[in-house]
């Protein structure tokens, strides 16, 4: 069980970390100063100067060849494994923009491999290959407003069949990226077969994002940031009529492909949310030697040792815990992992949550103002804890994995 | 130590309690929604509509009695006392704009306060009137952004004599509601004798908010928003010249004005935030009761159960708490109480975050939009845990406090 | 609502406290250190020392008026109420044998309250006499080794109607004060018939300890130790035949007299447990403040302020807590206050268990060694989240209240 | 960094988790409830069965050479890594005798560390060889009554040079195994020159236990048990007289065998306490699964799913710490290794703490009581909070380690 780093990405790691730091760190804050400033007045338009930025960096990590590490135990690309992968996705989780630069970036990626992965070879030509490239962006449409997302069964938004076509209609809304003009693909999830049994009831579908009938309605806010242009949109679809030949794997597999897609993904969320609790830490530790009260660097009052240790021994189990739900993945297989899949969801973000906490308590108002990345960290990380499934629900998967080894019967 | 609602409060909390829910809260959603649109573009206007609906509560709530309740222990108004006071605090906690409404909101309390305190009369003339009138707000302007605000005594921002005036220079930041056009009175601790044993050195001036060479640099924002238009600005002064007659009790007596100012203050604080917890367990279990997954009310799944008994345990105790502070207050002043006020500052805070978390949680990601008031509330009871002092000061005086106890000697 | 100390009970607290300190404290020791030193070798008897310290002590308790404190709302004694109450339990709780010296002990009160409230007047005459006067102890006996006690309705042990009799078979276990030979009085639970609604199945039955056919199995222990000689029995029932006049209060009315029993005996566990927080704040303060490493006190070292202000702070919470449901229960009775008894039966014990952890920590192994009474005021508060209702079933209750709020429904 | 099981330890795992299952478990009750029985009324000699027990437990084990795995990196046995003997050493502390049944029990192990790698030549063949082959135990004589532990440096147990011998005087106590009449080595820590540098003035002897001059005051209690025949002896030292010879390194030099022995025991611990963690989350399981309430198995109450579930994420994280520890002794040394064993010192305790304290509560009153091994389980995890460094030094050295990253200066 070999979690540490291995030679292969050693170098990787230190050209991923070295362009974060010194290249993209420094455009992160006026990438995001820009948002809201397009002459059109649309938010969810990119300026030219936030074209610039995201290109200028992109072609630079693609030049480099630091660019889809994500595609792990594939023959394209570096083929990582996805231990290897995730010390990759922690570095990349410490700036936002960042994932997206070296196009790791969610939901892209779980959207590239539901296409690699089930997709036939005409959905790859039209939408793998310049998502490979980083020409579109993609977004994944699964929740709906009035559904418990912890009990997926329930989805309702409807496809039904008419002759050699779908017709969709139906309320989806927290749908990610959806709100990015370069935004060309969307997967959906829609129910096909009400009555058929529990997970065979919905099936995948695959659509450019611009066919007609789908309108969105609004931008959902996050702790009231809309996150544009990116965004994460409420969107309508009226009998928006797709062919049958856009179906991922076959009708009323789409749980079968929901599960397949989430496993990397999450992991992937979790090494990035250890990531912004390393960032957090280390802007703890140097304003906690820096700033001064009471005649002492303020690293030395108070609790402040004990919340540095509990931090750095928090971070650790956690990134530990990541680590061994990856070498599952690779030594197991997603579905051997799930249940350390859902551990290290639980984990991660609300260790992240509380080391950001911290580390924006020690910083005073500061910490919470636009002067600092660490506010924008921990309204993130919370989010975590919905975003592919609450904690509840995994917890649940965990106890049912342990209790299973004590009986037989479906607990 | 009688810590209930008296005869004399009880149809206070009734009426502020049944317009709070039946009359402010449906306007609130509107008033915020309202923020950015003024035709100007300048977020730190009110818009029509936002005066109207102020102004139209405002009006209704002072036709009916329900105003300054915050002016405890006076022959003005009901003379309540500040247990009575808390209940009231508590309702008023519940919707965003409620405070104001009734002319309870923080800052002016605290600065309507020094005034009737400490002022003269000409000062009382001048902005007490208007502020017990509603017509003016004002601001607090404490904070500095190069010191531990947990030391005040490094507070450098200077005012310097100069015959019978005053020249004030330096930087400001977090000043709350200087975003506020109506803002009139601006309250100001400087530092006039840097050599001054540390509890002399300062000294509180009170200024008209437009006395020329005042500059805002910008507003800090809190988790991203600028809670326009009150707004927390950073401010810089000029060489602002100012009479020596506007010094509030003396040279050298900032501290004990602050001292004076911040103890009720906090206490309002508190009952608001527990107003704010109380609001969010209503929404957990309404919401627990309604939605459903796997065939049953949420409410009945996983843990739902020891949270929502968590939630109600942990308010009833801060309630507890924050009414024995506010009945040390009323019975044995403001100095003996520092130590409850210490405490229900470090908990209240830490409670409300914590049960504001469980109710978004159990919404999923409705309950971070702006669908629901449960984001805001979270991020704002997260700045309480720095505004008036962070929680390790105040867990500082506490601990003081009680190995006092066991000792003379200066601890 | 006052929670204060009224001007009654306030010179019994100054009464009780002295004699606790000054008197009971100073022999407490030595009567633990005589457990298992009878010449007999039996750990279940007294030794004459151990019945000397106790009897003088109660002679003196007895002699100042300070006796039967518990015998709240009543026009015997002092008729308190069972906010003043409270805080004497406080008081008795920090020294273990303390509460019988004032002849306020558990299970003794709880046990009299039963005849009291419930008792026919030749129970009274037999048993409730000698115990008020302290002469002789009882034991109350309804928990059963196979069946969760949480459900109650599950306990199995029979007593069968045979002529004027009836006959008692079973096993009862962790039946407290069963092991000190001068326990005359056993109040039992039965289960008269099996096929009874849900809460008529039990009937409460009151006997001598010395009946034919009850036998000591063992004695439980807790946490290794045997509590000797008051002791937790284990006792098997084997025909037991009892007069059918024995009844309490009626057949099929256990549930009942149970739950009448059990509300004013929480509230005094938890203010001895809060009593026995209180002291292990103190202890930690004296050590804090005497000892040293690297030179200075060790209070001052590490994150101890913190410790010391959280510990501070819970007990604060925790004893508001609990002389609100002590009020609830003198103000709407034991039904309505269950709500609030609940709340405080989880939190005492946790916070004290916290509290006394952390005095633990602060002394090193001395902590938990024989030279400190905090290592057995830490095993005794653990055993109160079982005692009287687990925390999951308080809980549960504190939740079902909470959700009752919103619907008539049963929930 | 190969955290997983090798392949040359797997058949050891196998073969240590049988043997402990099931020929030392069913023993283990036999051998403590023998305790207190020996004919002479000496609570610290064993019984005839005891020594039965024991050393027929230990024959097997020898024989199949299931012996000394301790021996890391070495050329004597196995020579396994500190990774893999990990893995043996969680097996081991799911029974209490377990450990010395393989020889790989504390102090035995750190004391034959001490020998192995500071000792002379005739030290190994008086102590050593016995040691290893499990015919005499030993002891370590460091702690003392009057001196924080957590500052080692103020030691004060005297050792004065006269002639060519040492005339050691003073006080120790907490000297576990010292009760044993097996014990025949102590390794004692005493004080040469106090006026040396800080870490220079303590210094280490051998010396055997039936030294003239040393007398066995009382036996200490933990948690009211003294442990016996084991026990945790109050040693007085008299003019003990013994020669210069029996210096372990050099004088002076006590620091740096205390530094030395203290690493690898501390992983041990930890992983012990992991292996009670794992049984006690089993017995949680088991217990959930087979008992019911309310007409369900009560692992399907309340929070219990979540219970469960919290408890295998911590044990997964606290062992993947306690591996990194391992493998960073192993790969990099103890001094290198030395804030990885201060994390786990830390967590591993406190986790073991918490899972043990939630299998008690599922079990109710039966999971204190001697019918389990939980009661002790739990008291002795929290023995290791304060043995080998109380958690706040650890955290102290975690958190120094941290801030070293950003400051070259002395932290």
């Amino acid at each position: 069980m070999d979690l540490g780093i291995t030679d292969r990405v050693r170098p990787l790691i230190e050209a991923v970390r070295d362009m974060v730091e010194n290249e993209i760190a420094p455009l992160d804050a006026e990438f995001h100063a820009e948002v809201g400033t397009h002459p059109s007045g649309d938010r969810f338009k990119h300026t030219d100067r936030q074209l610039e930025i995201l290109d200028g960096l992109k072609a630079k990590a693609k030049e480099r060849g630091l660019w889809n590490f994500w595609l792990t135990d594939s023959d394209r690309g570096y083929g990582l494994s996805t231990v290897e992968y995730a010390y990759l996705a922690e570095e990349m989780g410490k700036v936002t923009i960042a994932a997206e630069v070296f196009n790791c970036n969610a939901p892209d990626t779980g959207n590239m491999e539901v296409l690699e992965r089930y997709g036939e070879e005409w959905m790859k030509d039209r939408w793998l290959v310049p998502l490979l490239n980083g020409d579109i962006r993609s977004a994944y449409v699964m929740t709906e407003p009035d559904v418990a997302s912890s009990d997926a069964a329930q989805l309702a938004f409807e496809a039904r069949r008419d002759g050699d076509d779908y017709v969709l209609n139906g309320d989806k809304w927290w749908i990610s990226g959806a709100g990015d003009p370069r935004c060309g693909l969307y997967i959906v999830m829609a129910c096909t077969d009400p009555d058929a049994p529990k997970h065979q009831r919905h099936t995948m579908f695959v659509m450019d994002a611009d066919t007609p009938g789908i309108e969105v309605l609004r931008a959902m806010q996050v702790f009231g940031a809309d996150d544009a242009p990116h965004g994460h949109m409420h969107l309508r679809f009226t009998n928006v009529r797709i062919p049958a030949k856009n179906i991922v794997l076959g009708e009323g597999r789409g749980f079968e492909v929901a599960q397949g897609r989430l496993g990397p993904g999450r992991i992937h969320h979790c090494m990035r949310a250890i990531g912004q609790a390393e960032k957090a830490l280390e802007l703890m530790c140097t304003r906690g030697l820096s700033r001064e009260a009471f005649g002492k660097p303020i690293a030395e009052l108070g609790a402040n040792y004990d919340i540095i240790a509990n931090a750095r021994m928090e971070i650790e189990m956690a990134r530990l815990l990541c680590l061994k739900a990856a070498w599952m993945m690779d030594s197991a297989g997603v579905r051997a992992a799930q249940p350390w899949i859902s551990k290290i969801k639980v984990i991660a973000p609300l260790m992240a949550g509380k080391v950001i906490d911290e580390a924006m308590q020690l910083h005073g108002a500061k910490g919470i103002s636009q002067d600092m990345t660490l506010a924008h960290m921990w309204t993130h990380v919370r989010t975590l804890r919905f975003a592919d499934g609450p904690d509840a629900v995994h917890r649940r998967q965990v106890a049912r994995a342990e209790l299973r080894k004590y009986t037989q019967a479906n607990v």
